[in-house]
């Protein structure tokens, strides 16, 4: 019997004060490794991927140094060293909050394991290989973490690397070998708005360009992108492979636990 | 013109109090950066890259769950989980230490980046993929340090990983790529001592089996195996590739510097 898998985001913006540089909200972090964990012991034959943004860590130090904007290679020797060093810097940053939610989920008993995009990724690109390592650790029965990251790049020598692109990255991968891959995008809204406020409850690739206009901007700063993109990503990977993603309120208390055991919550669905 | 590389180990008894758990020796570890960063600025055409041990923190945590036996299948449920769990404590504890170089390192003005081996490791190996993402590094400016760590492994789940096995594997595929790869092994001893305690100052193939019965074994526990294993793996190189490696007292102020830059210190050289 094939397994499903359910594919988390932990949004920067539920995990960290987006507002106040390196403030992880370690509450929030222990209460969903709790829901979790708790979602996790009553599911049978699926697994279970998480992802999570650096929001105030890594954010705050990429502006610093503009760390989006790569190396031009017109700029002289000085500055040079300055966006190398920041590099660097920002890589800690991601590192220290994926650190921050290690450590909440072992408390809770889950067996988290760190897995670092900047390790795996070149020109860019996520290398296919990756999936190897992370499939040998769901086989075993750990629970896979990655995150918002800084990489190499050909162009521009690094990028900054979204917790969600490493994520699409293991759908796509992943997609043939589960019966059913799930995204579940935990943010800081009831899901996705439109121009009123109100949540979307479902959008598709027929009723998209309604709604695109409509959509408001993510509210404070965020170098990878807001929730428009957020949207088009989820389509592009429903039109292609049938993968649906729900973007859900991972500030209310159970919501994860509820949708990833199925339950009701306000909630987008984006599906084909 | 083709550049050097040297590849650089820091032995887990100098960076970390073996004796003592999860105790750091920050200020050495801040001593070697500011060697390394000494050095580095003196250096024409050479990369570095950093290896670490992890002392007493990985090993601390492997001991208690007996981690480096990976999982038998025949173990019920309940061990399992509690050697899965212990696992994710290992990883965690190695990337620990490995937080704590990278920030000592940031101070003293190094641009180190963290290359996690559980990241790019399965069935006990490392992927030659992981290459890339390293080279990339280096050609921006960057100092990579990788570290001691445990990996996916076909056999029995999962496995220990030194420090020394992914320097190595970079030394194996970096070879052709630069003019002369070199390695220096920063240890708590001067060199390779004979059983009088002397340092046996250089090791062939030719005259390694007379002095391996002599070569004292490690006097504290270390999973990865003794002074004797890093021989053998440091003749395996000069043998096949003719890449020397020395090995150095990184607890003595200087020794590293100077050996970086050519100078004389007391140690033991391993070659063909």
């Amino acid at each position: 019997v094939r397994k499903n898998l359910i594919l988390i985001k932990l949004g920067g913006s539920v995990i960290t004060d987006k507002g106040k540089p390196f403030t992880a909200r370690r509450s929030v972090i222990l209460r969903l490794g709790r829901e979790i964990g708790a979602a996790r012991g009553g599911l049978k034959n699926t697994d279970l991927v998480i992802a999570h943004g650096s929001g105030s860590f890594g954010h705050t130090v990429a502006d610093k140094y503009q760390t989006q904007l790569g190396i031009s290679s017109s700029i002289n020797e000085k500055i040079r060293q300055r966006k190398i060093q920041g590099f660097a810097e920002v890589a800690r940053a991601a590192r220290e909050i994926n650190r921050i939610v290690i450590s909440e989920f072992l408390r809770v008993g889950l067996p988290a394991v760190s897995f670092a995009p900047l390790s795996f990724t070149y020109d860019g690109k996520t290398s296919e290989q990756f999936i190897k390592p992370v499939a040998q650790a769901l086989e075993i029965g750990l629970l896979p973490v990655t995150y918002g990251d800084v990489v190499m790049a050909a162009k521009n020598g690094f990028c900054i690397y979204s917790g969600e692109k490493t994520l699409n990255l293991l759908a796509r991968n992943f997609v043939k070998k589960y019966r059913k891959v799930r995204i579940i995008e935990a943010g800081d809204t009831d899901g996705v708005y439109d121009a009123g406020g109100k949540t979307i409850p479902l959008i598709t690739p027929k009723n998209f360009s309604g709604f695109a206009k409509l959509i408001t901007k993510s509210d404070t700063t965020d170098v990878t992108g807001g929730m428009l993109h957020k949207v088009e990503e989820a389509l592009e990977l429903a039109k292609k492979l049938g993968i649906e993603t729900v973007i859900i309120n991972g500030t209310v208390l159970n919501n994860l636990k509820r949708v990833i055991n199925g339950e009701e919550v306000v909630l987008t669905i984006v599906r084909s």
